[in-house]
Parts: structure tokens; C-alpha cells; sequence
């Protein structure tokens, strides 16, 4: 079988340029970049902050219906729409996440597109890469070690070791540490408490990194988190422990954007790596905005599906880019709509028209959810060589019916020219006159805007908050926190909490287990249902079939 | 204050070269490196292999008495020897370890040199570097999550949890990770059991990586790690559990080691970053190999005191080099010498020659250590403001009645220029005919081996085993594992077990506390006294004094 890791090898050799010469197409010069290597680079501080002012490209938005295990392609079909912009002469950049290596070892493999429609170099973006990922690991356990190292040392600021809410990370999927005890062996080894660790790309510093539009920003966004309240419920800040600036030091490089390429060449600012799960699921601000200052088209893309990357991109990290997407594509693939339709995984392969339409509820779904934003919205198909043109045809019906064109693309096999149909239309509508309805208003109480995502986005009929999420909310408005944004953690599975429900559920309650204000990224995480923010390893993890040879060339990457 | 940081800055600045005319100086095209950055370079592979069989230069290292909190300023004379040897013609370069970021945030400050003997750029090297120390930090704390996932997913291999010797770390003080407990939470959140951090230089894989002199090699060792023993006490490796590839690829760029330069632009291999009191204290021998294949004289360091990163040095490092020093420098400080002597740290800057005398038994049994392996020996008394010139010269004639010859230097203050003396004479010893006598043969025991250490090169009567370092001896046995070389974990503030006896103690009881085989590193590391793998933080930590401005300039990394 080829994989995208062999496709990536084979190609890299042949096709990728030396990074400066990307730069150079989009206007960068080598004063603007500092390079990692040949094929990577980080934008210096004064192109970082000069792209910021840039006249403005048009944002195009990827995302898609809810992720099932017959897979949907969304980073395929946002790089290979990207290639195809720039065949027909639009000038595009794409701006995407950094890969977490928790999932890299366990489960996911690469996360930088597939087959023919790839950034590269694959396997460096996907291991290390600039060390974005590794500063804000640090970055997170040395504010943790300060916290337990103040409590050791007289707890001046009177912090009550039972609410710290400052939690240590890794960016590696570990289940055994989501619930420890620290501070054993007696008194000189710190206090005894209870404590977890998040998977990195959780933590509030990611959020921070992704939503700060300077270092001057980040500084003060890092001051203001909570990391926990006193004996006497008092929030204590980041600032209140003095070490805002040090923290900071440890993200000075890690806030500067990625420049790569994909293999058509097309420049991809890769920044900043959020799961759209467990935290707000966007690249970074800055790299947008450098992919907005260098390209026409700039295509972004928000993780999992439209009720958890799309809502948070359109009601958290639009209105910080200061740009809303001019227009919105939705990946699906047949299969992943026959699975919602209650075929079985192993049945995928046979062509099921009925099973199709049973399914479309969720495109459906997605498709209202991201028209009511008031911006144009279009859907990839993701064809696989099974897809049946009678499928296919079906599908472009019934979203024909719901007011959208669907065109179907084969970026993985051919590349840009997969999506030139797609890239054509795109390019019509992000010109579409608009007219943009939020969602909720921040001035709205937290429950209200939790209800509304709920009953709009979700479908539910209502919902509940355990005593736990009670508490919180008093807290909350307690210390005047109420006029935050809401970023909903939830399965990607489904529309629901209940990650087995597939397909367009109604009349359902969200359950909220805690919340948990995040001052410092500037918004509230309600936890729902059992989503956890440090995943676990499979039976057999993809890192058993990996390996490196002599030459330091990869296998198993897929 | 003028600090080594303002003096980086300011000079770097002016001074600085691309790295890339820092490789051209020593015969490095532009495809021999990868660069991170203007300033900063990986070897390539190619490079790093050809680089292991160049013709040879000689090998000096720089060790010192043991430390006290008067400062011994032993990588500053390191770095202004280097320097110093190309003043007079000599072609030299320098092999220094990684900064850790754990000490650079609690303590340290930097740790690239002072004054006008410094390797820059300064920030970049002390804080993340090319990123080793987080490769090696995520690998093996992913390793640790699939031995907790083991466990979880059924327990094939029989892992007895009790027994697991794989620990977790990180690269940050943190006590209160020392002792830990993890898994806890019910059932879908792993297998309860004790665990413990330690800092990331620790690390079996930083052994590894220091040790390994090819990427094939690297992932042998990784393989032959010993990660804890089944319910019948077999031991269990990393090949067992299957992942000795995918752990290697995770060092894939790590294991190159890293160019930069020093402010007189001698070529500076930094890379890896054991400490000397509980690891063996070296870079890696793929940086000194570089070193010696690119440089006439290259200049290493090793951790510590001559009685933890010299003696280590001699018996694990040079051998794995396959080239013994040829010249060994060992760096006092009159204040230091004066701190052995008895006086207080606030009395240091008065002369005092009675105190010296007294003091100078740490530095004489320090010179007596290193002249039993056969190798020259001399001194450099690294001058302070306050040093009067009949200390000086007191000193000076103290080591010439042991056979050694004393050069007082100044290079905080004037870089190479102030080492000429000294420089003049290591380029001729380093040509004299050497006699090497090994300090014990792997086949002694391993009590034999620790007797040998702690006799000779500590001066203690004898050796103390606990309970469980007794049982950890049969394991040893049992398992065929005693014709490894031994590490000795102890305090590097005395030469013996117990931090607060200076001078030169004779007639003590070492006493040791367990003992861990490194299969993969290839040595038995001992415990002694209560020597901790994982520092803690003071009560005001250096990061508390640490800040960047919105241009990225940082201030108070010392």
C-alpha cells in the first residue's frame, strides 16, 4: 500500500524547495525568516508583526461534518483546495495546525494532509518540528513547578493547595496521569495534593499562543491566568506569582508562525495546534493573519467537525483575527455518511443510496449551523475510488436541496487538480455580498450562551449542570468572569455529549460536569459529558510499528 | 552590574558570525550543516559519520576542584582556553555540554561561559537550543506512557508494576514530581502504582545519546534498556515491548550534534547535557569526536569536581571516545580555595593566605586523582578582582611542590587573551609521552569497582551498602551485569558523600543507597548519601528576575 508518508518521502526528494524561494513568492525576504533547516522557517518578530497590518486576503473556512472511523480528509481537502486556488491564479496560502504527538504515537499517525495533497517536510512537521509544542510544555510545568515550589516555600500568596487549578502537561497521550497524587516522601519533597496532567496542546498557554496577536499580548494574557484561588476563594493570577515575564521568555519563539509548503508548493503557515475538542481548535491568529497578509485566498481550517471547530472559529477566533471567513467549505465523504446512516464500518465499501440519505442528516445539519453565521457555504465531497457516482450524484442533490453546490474532490490521488471545481466556485463566493449574525453576545450570562450553542448548534433540548458546574458558575460571577465567550469541550463524535449518537439527534440534554474559567485565553471551558483532557493510548499503538534506519530515514509514519 | 547576558548582547551584536562561516573555518560546507537559524547548526549525518573517522587532534579537559558557592567559573576558562589556543595558532575548538533549562530557571542563571569567554548566541543555547533536551524529555516520557499502557491493555509481558525502574521526566526542578502517584481514578485511567520524575538530564536516554556513536548504536542501547522486571523478576526491555524504533526516531535529529560559536568565534560543539553528580557528566562523544576531527587541540569539559565528571570521565567517557585525554586543566579559584580553608562566604574578598594553605588540600588531592591515570596535569587559577598577588603566587608555589604547573587567568574579563600562558603550555603538554593506568578493569566486581573509587579518588576508608542496594547487588549478579562500568550519584559539593565536608576528608564511609543498571547506557549507576535526581527550585527562583520586552530582547538570564 502507498502511504502519505512514502508519497511525502518520494515527492520531498524530488519537488520541495528550499523554503527561502517560497518565502520570496509570497513577498518575504530573507531578513523576514529565520530558517530551521531548509525546508522551514519562522517568521521574524517584524514580519510577524508588519503582516499584521497587511492589506487583507479573502479566509476561506474548512471544516466538516462530525469525524467517524471511515475518516473525512479535512487537512487533505483544506491543502489540496489551497494548490488548486493557486492553479486557477488566486494567489493562495493555507494557514493550519501544528500536530500534537500524542495522537502521532497512538492512534493518528501524521496530521499534515495525505496522499498528494500534503505539507511537507511530513515528517518533521509531525515529530518536533520548530518546537513550538515542546516550549509550551515547558512553559506550562515550570509555572507548576513555581506553584508547588511556593506553596513549599511559606505560601505567601495564602494559596489553597485543594483549588489550584493550574494543571501540569504533556504532549503525549498518558491516561495514567490524568489523576495523581504529587508531593510524597515527606517534607522536603513539596506538599501532598492532588493534581493531573492535560495533553499539552489543552493547555491554557496553547489557547493563549493561538489567540495573542503580539508578545507584548501574550505577556499580559499570561499574567492574567487563574492558576488557582486562595483559603479564602481569591482568584490568584500568574502576575500575583511574579513570573509573567519568565514564562513568557520560554514562548518567545514559539509565537512566531511556521512557514512550509505543501508539495505543489503552496506557502502553509503550520502554528499553534489546539484539538477543537477539548480546547478552541484554530491556528494561531498570527499565522492567519500571515496568511491573509501574503495570499488573495487564505484557507484555514478548524478541527473535527462544524459544532466544535466551525461555532468556536466563528464566535472565538474570528472576531480575534478581526476577520471573519468570507466563505465556508464542509468535507464529507459518502462513507462517513452511510456510517451515519448505521452501516457498520466493514460494509462501507458497497454503494447504499438509502443508507446515504439516512446519514445526510448530519451534513444537513452542519450545513444550517454554518449558513445561520450568515456567510456562503459550499461542500467538498471527498470522493474514495468505492463512491458510487449514483452516491455521489445523490449527495450533490440533497445539498442542492438544502441551498448549497457540492462538488466532489480527489485532491489525496491528483493533487490541486482534485479541487479545481471547488477552488472555482470558492472563488466566486468569498466575493458574495454578507451579512454576519453571531451567535451569542458576551454581555448574554453564561448559561445563557451555553444554551444557545446547546439548542442551536447541538440540537438540544436543554441542559444540566452537575453541583460541581453549579459551584463554578457562582465562582464565575463571583469574580465577574461572566462576559467571557463559552468554548464547549464535547466529543467529536456527535452532535450530542454522548459520543454514540450519530447522526442529527434532537430533544437531548447537554450535560455539563464543571467549568473552568481560562482569563488568561479569554474564555470559559464547559466540560460536557465524559470528554477528557488527556487522551490514552490504543491496545496497539501506532509507535509499534514505527522505526527509523541507520540513515535516520522513517517507517510507520503514516 | 555588567552581566554575562549584557556582555552577550552587546557582543553578539558586533561580533557574531554566520554559523555558516564558522563551518567554513574548519572545513564544513554548506551541506555538512543544517541550520536553525543565522547562528546555530546541526551536523548532518554525513558530516557527523565522516567526522568519526577524521584524523584525530588532542584532547584537553578542563575539570575543577569541588564546587562551592563562591563560583569556580570552569566552562568560562573552558571556552577562554579554546579561544586563547587559536590566539597563538593552534586551531582549536571546544565540545561543551546543553544547558539545562531546570538549573537556568532555578538558580543558574546560564550556563555557556561568562564575561568575554562565552558561546553564543547566548539566549538561544540556555534556553531551548535545537531542541535535544525536549526530544529527549518526550521520548522518554513516551516511552513511560506505553509502559503504563502495558500494563493497562492486558499485561502480555507480565510487568510486575511494583517493579518498574523506568522513570518520568522533565527538564524543570520540580521536588514535587519526585515522588508520585499515578494512575489513579478508576479503572479506564490506568493501573495505580508509585512513580517518580526525574530531571531530563537523568535521563537513560541522555546517557544513550552521549554515549551512542551512531544513530544503529543509539537504537541498540534503546533496546537493551532495562524498564522493570515481571511478577518472576526477568527483566524487561524496551525491545520487548516492541518500540525500540519508534523511541529512536523521536532522537532522530537529537543525536547531531549542534555548532555554534564562542564571541572569539572558535568553533563550539554543544550537545548533550548529563550532569556530573548523577549522570556521568560529558557531551556526547560525537560532539568531542567532532571536535577532535575538525580542531588541532579540541578543548572539552567534563561536570563538576575532578572526583565526579573527571574520574567519570577517565573510566566511562574516554574509553567510549576511544581517546583518552592528553592533557588534563584543573580549575581553582583562590576564593574557593579560601571557602575549603574555613572562611565564610562574605569574608572571601579579604587575602588570606593561612586559609588558602588549609583549602589547597581539595585542589591537591583533585591533581593527585587525575595525575594517577598517567596523563599531564595543570592548573588554571581562574583570577578574581579581589585575589592578591601573594595568593596568587602562595598558590602558584603550592602546586609546584606537587609537580604541577599554576597560570592564573583572567578570560571574564579578557577572553583568550587572558589564557596565553596557560594555552602556551597545554599546547605543549598535550604532545608529551602518556602512560595510561585505568583506575579498576570492568571484571572486577561491582563492589570491587566501588571500593576502588570511593578509596582512591574520594579518599574513604570504606564502603556501606544498604538493604536494598544489597539486594539490587544479587540482582546485578543474577542478571550477568556486572562487568559494567560503575556512575557514582553523588553530592559534587564534597569529596565525600556528604555535601557539607570540604577539603579533602579521609578515613569516611561511603555509603550507598541502591543501585540502578543502565543496560542501554551501559553502566550500573550507585546512589549514594542523599544524592536526589530531581533538583527543587530556591525560594526565590531565578525565573522570578527574568522578563522579555515586546521585541523578543530578554533580561535576567545571567
Amino acid at each position: 500500500m502507498t502511504t502519505d508518508l512514502a508519497i511525502a518521502q518520494e515527492n520531498e526528494q524530488h519537488e520541495i524547495k528550499p523554503i527561502t524561494e517560497i518565502a520570496q513568492q509570497v513577498g518575504l525576504s530573507a531578513d523576514d525568516i529565520e530558517v530551521y533547516g531548509k525546508y522551514k522557517a519562522k517568521l521574524s518578530y517584524a514580519a510577524m508583526n508588519r503582516l499584521q497590518q497587511q492589506k487583507q486576503g479573502k479566509l476561506v473556512l474548512v471544516t466538516s461534518i462530525n469525524p467517524t472511523p471511515a475518516g473525512e480528509g479535512k487537512s487533505t481537502v483544506t491543502i489540496g483546495l489551497g494548490d488548486a486556488l493557486n492553479m486557477i491564479g488566486k494567489k493562495a496560502t493555507i494557514a493550519l495546525r501544528e500536530p500534537s504527538l500524542g495522537p502521532v504515537m497512538g492512534i493518528k499517525g501524521g496530521a499534515t494532509g495525505g496522499g498528494y495533497a500534503q505539507a511537507v517536510p511530513m515528517e518533521d512537521i509531525n515529530l518536533h518540528f520548530t518546537g513550538d509544542m515542546h516550549a509550551l510544555t515547558t512553559a506550562n510545568d515550570t509555572l507548576a513547578a513555581l506553584i508547588d515550589n511556593h506553596l513549599q516555600q511559606g505560601n505567601e500568596l495564602n494559596i489553597d493547595p485543594r483549588r489550584i487549578q493550574w494543571k501540569r502537561a504533556l504532549d503525549i497521550n498518558d491516561r495514567a496521569l490524568r489523576n495523581v497524587v504529587i508531593g510524597l516522601g515527606g517534607h522536603a519533597n513539596g506538599i501532598p495534593r492532588e493534581d493531573g496532567f492535560d495533553i499539552t496542546v489543552a493547555s491554557e498557554l496553547m489557547a493563549i499562543l493561538c489567540l495573542a496577536d503580539s508578545l507584548a499580548d501574550m505577556k499580559e494574557r499570561i499574567g492574567r491566568i487563574v492558576i488557582g484561588y486562595t483559603y479564602d476563594r481569591k482568584p490568584v493570577t500568574v502576575a500575583d506569582l511574579g513570573v509573567a515575564g519568565a514564562i513568557t521568555m520560554l514562548l518567545k519563539d514559539a509565537i512566531k508562525p511556521n512557514l512550509v509548503q505543501s508539495l505543489a508548493h503552496t506557502p502553509t503557515f503550520i502554528h499553534g495546534g489546539p484539538f477543537a475538542n477539548i480546547a478552541h481548535g484554530a491556528n494561531s491568529i498570527l499565522a492567519t493573519r500571515a496568511a491573509l497578509g501574503t495570499g488573495k485566498i487564505a484557507v484555514t481550517e478548524a478541527g473535527f467537525g462544524a459544532d466544535l471547530g466551525g461555532e468556536k472559529f466563528m464566535d472565538i477566533t474570528a472576531p480575534a483575527i478581526g476577520h471573519l471567513p468570507d466563505a465556508v467549505v464542509i468535507v464529507a465523504t459518502i462513507r462517513a455518511l452511510k456510517y451515519n446512516g448505521g452501516v457498520k464500518l466493514a460494509d462501507l465499501k458497497t454503494p447504499d443510496v438509502a443508507a446515504l440519505k439516512l446519514g445526510y442528516v448530519n451534513l444537513q445539519k452542519h450545513i444550517q449551523n454554518m449558513q445561520r453565521y450568515g456567510r456562503p457555504v459550499t461542500v467538498a465531497i471527498n470522493v474514495f475510488t468505492q463512491d458510487s457516482q449514483d452516491e455521489i450524484q445523490t449527495l450533490q442533490d440533497l445539498c442542492a436541496a438544502d441551498g448549497v453546490k457540492a462538488y466532489p474532490t480527489t485532491v489525496w490521488a491528483d493533487g490541486g487538480a482534485g479541487a479545481k471545481a471547488l477552488a472555482e466556485h470558492v472563488a466566486q463566493i468569498v466575493n458574495a455580498p454578507t451579512d454576519f449574525k453571531p451567535l451569542y453576545t458576551n454581555s448574554d450570562t453564561v448559561e445563557e450562551k451555553l444554551a444557545t450553542i446547546a439548542r442551536t448548534i447541538y440540537g438540544a433540548k436543554d441542559v444540566a449542570y452537575t453541583g460541581e458546574a453549579k459551584r463554578d458558575l457562582r465562582q464565575i460571577k463571583r469574580n465577574g468572569w461572566t462576559g467571557l465567550p463559552i468554548c464547549v469541550a464535547k466529543t467529536q463524535y456527535s452532535l450530542s455529549d454522548n459520543a454514540k449518537v450519530l447522526g442529527a439527534p434532537s430533544g437531548f440534554t447537554l450535560h455539563v460536569r464543571n467549568l473552568v474559567p481560562k482569563t488568561g485565553a479569554g474564555f470559559i471551558v464547559a466540560m460536557t459529558g465524559d470528554i477528557l483532557t488527556m487522551p490514552g493510548l490504543p491496545k496497539h499503538p501506532a509507535a509499534m510499528d514505527m522505526d527509523v534506519d541507520e540513515n535516520g530515514k522513517i517507517t510507520g509514519l503514516f
